[in-house]
């Protein structure tokens, strides 16, 4: 078990190490650590690794001159000089804030960017304004749309962040796919099958195995299969992307550059590294704060306390599990698997600053 | 078989018999019969008379004072004072186009509304701007989010409309369900069953009666059920109704009105009618014109040369089977069933308007 507190500041120093701001190092440690805290661990502090990894091999820089290219009354797009996915995602979505407070909503469209973490944290930056916040990027390429078998989509996640008054804030973030890619993972790890709908192989017939992607095989978008709405996981999932490159000026689809670094930086390009798209719009420019925030509270109250299907849990509202979690793991600290443990000692002993074990 | 020409002459000619003006009836006509020729039938002169018998039981206003009641430089509430569903969204949309033109974007929610038809046909308003459209609207509850029972959410369509170069556009409309209401009745009359994942019972036990709904079932989100992702689905749909309820200051979820006469007004009111959101962006708010359409090209030509799968039609952008469609139809004339004549010919004869077999 490691403390929140201690698994930033490591993050935070050896990000200072390797020519980050404070602050800029500040934010990739909250994004990360955040991530884990909330329960999303394939999004956090295991992705420090690929993060320091693409540093390394200069494809990604750790003092980005990140700026507005271009602005309307309430849009901007930001290019981030190749900085790290946090660094340039809290940037383009603070533009979005501070736009929308004099034209009641904004939204950036980002190009140059990294891998950003979990969609939600930046949605989740416009509550304390008072605003909506929506988060979507695209991702290096693993799904096929419908009737396809080649890798032309990420799992391409959107996340968009409600206020409310009592109640908690409302803060859906998925993949547009039926799970994430490293849940697939996980079920290979336990010698468990994949269900059907998750992937298919590399002609495009169904499968039930897990590694089936190594195998020149494809992730499938949410619904599975045409039957059963797969194209409009694909609507969705096209829709991100757009926003993300054409919209931004990144890649698309099949030419998003990976967020690995033991994977080569592809051939073409048809952009500006990878891509993110963020809104943010004030509620008082739609209704009364205080009138929002009760109708808010009594649309969660009413989904709260509908019947449970047989055997079900209660109806949860969206963000409900990530924030119960979050209490739960700053108190109790997070969780590492040992393998990403030995990721933090090397990356460590890299930099020059030591990993211990703690709390 | 019915030309276009000749459903939107009839259905135009009914309207102002009955009190909506040349402008208004001519609208009503053109979102319904388009959607036939889109080969969207269950939105199409299909609910002229579900319209026509609210306008008979009081519940639809046809001269309706439709009005901004609150804007900023990006946004604006519109209530539609009990209009036609298709009035009050093409103001709105309008709206939002206007307004996008000076401040970049521009996002519309709207209440005091009816069903408004498909949504593609308000984000496609935008493509001649060459602006991005969006449009979503909330619908009578059918559907249970994910664990429950409840009928607490609509099918939630949402719809997107992307201008290209070159290419036609880019235009995804859809449920946020595997499949829309209207297709169980046909699996019904068919006599065949519905698949896994479309309905439960109500107990919440998996079904496969495309009748369950008559029996106190519900249908499912998008995804099916957990394990398959249904809780993204239900998240989109939440996302649609908030958007076109609590931010709109219409009725949410299980309040939003029958869009058909023969189930009674609902006791309980949370807000003002059925709402829906529109979003207009112009594209060069982001790039340069040329310069996205000749991007937005190349993302759709890359997708539409993707490989197939084994025994796969070829990979289609969202968009293109209701553009052949339209074609089609509107050269050879629109198929109706024999009950869809028999209400054109009853609602004719109550309004004074001859239907005549033609084509």
């Amino acid at each position: 078990m490691y403390s929140a507190e201690y698994l930033k500041s490591f993050v935070t120093e050896v990000l200072k190490k390797i020519g980050c701001s404070d602050k800029d190092a500040g934010i990739v440690a909250d994004v990360l650590i955040t991530a884990d805290l909330r329960g999303i661990e394939s999004h956090g502090v295991i992705r420090f690794k690929d993060y320091f990894e693409l540093w390394k091999n200069g494809r990604i820089n750790v003092t980005p001159d990140i700026k507005i290219t271009h602005e309307t009354l309430s849009t901007a797009v930001v290019d981030g000089d190749r900085g790290m996915g946090p660094v340039v995602a809290s940037y383009a979505m603070n533009v979005a804030i501070e736009k929308a407070k004099n034209a009641g909503t904004c939204w950036v469209a980002v190009n140059n960017s990294n891998h950003f973490g979990i969609a939600g944290y930046y949605s989740m930056l416009a509550l304390k304004h008072d605003m909506i916040g929506i988060a979507m990027t695209n991702a290096n390429p693993l799904v096929a749309p419908t009737f396809s078998i080649d890798k032309l989509l990420g799992t391409n996640p959107i996340a968009v962040a409600i206020p409310a008054g009592k109640q908690p804030p409302f803060v859906a973030d998925f993949a547009t796919t039926p799970i994430a890619r490293g849940k697939l993972d996980l079920l290979s790890k336990k010698g468990l099958k994949a269900s059907t709908g998750f992937v298919q192989d590399k002609e495009g017939n169904p499968s039930d195995d897990p590694d089936i992607i190594k195998k020149g095989g494809t992730m499938l978008t949410l619904g599975g299969d045409r039957e059963h709405g797969s194209h409009k996981g694909y609507c969705m999932s096209a829709v991100v992307d757009i926003f993300s490159s054409v919209l931004a000026g990144a890649n698309f689809g099949p030419f998003v550059p990976p967020s690995v670094a033991f994977l080569p930086v592809l051939e073409k390009s048809v952009g500006k590294g990878t891509g993110h798209f963020f809104g943010a719009m004030r509620i008082d420019a739609f209704q009364k704060k205080e009138d929002f925030k009760k109708k808010m509270d009594e649309w969660i109250e009413t989904f709260r306390n509908a019947r449970s299907a047989k055997e079900q849990s209660k109806v949860l509202i969206p963000g409900d599990v990530e924030r119960e979690l979050y209490e739960i793991n700053l108190k109790k600290g997070i969780e590492m698997l040992p393998v990403v443990v030995g990721y933090l000692k090397e990356i460590g002993k890299s930099a020059g600053v030591d990993f211990i074990k703690k709390r």
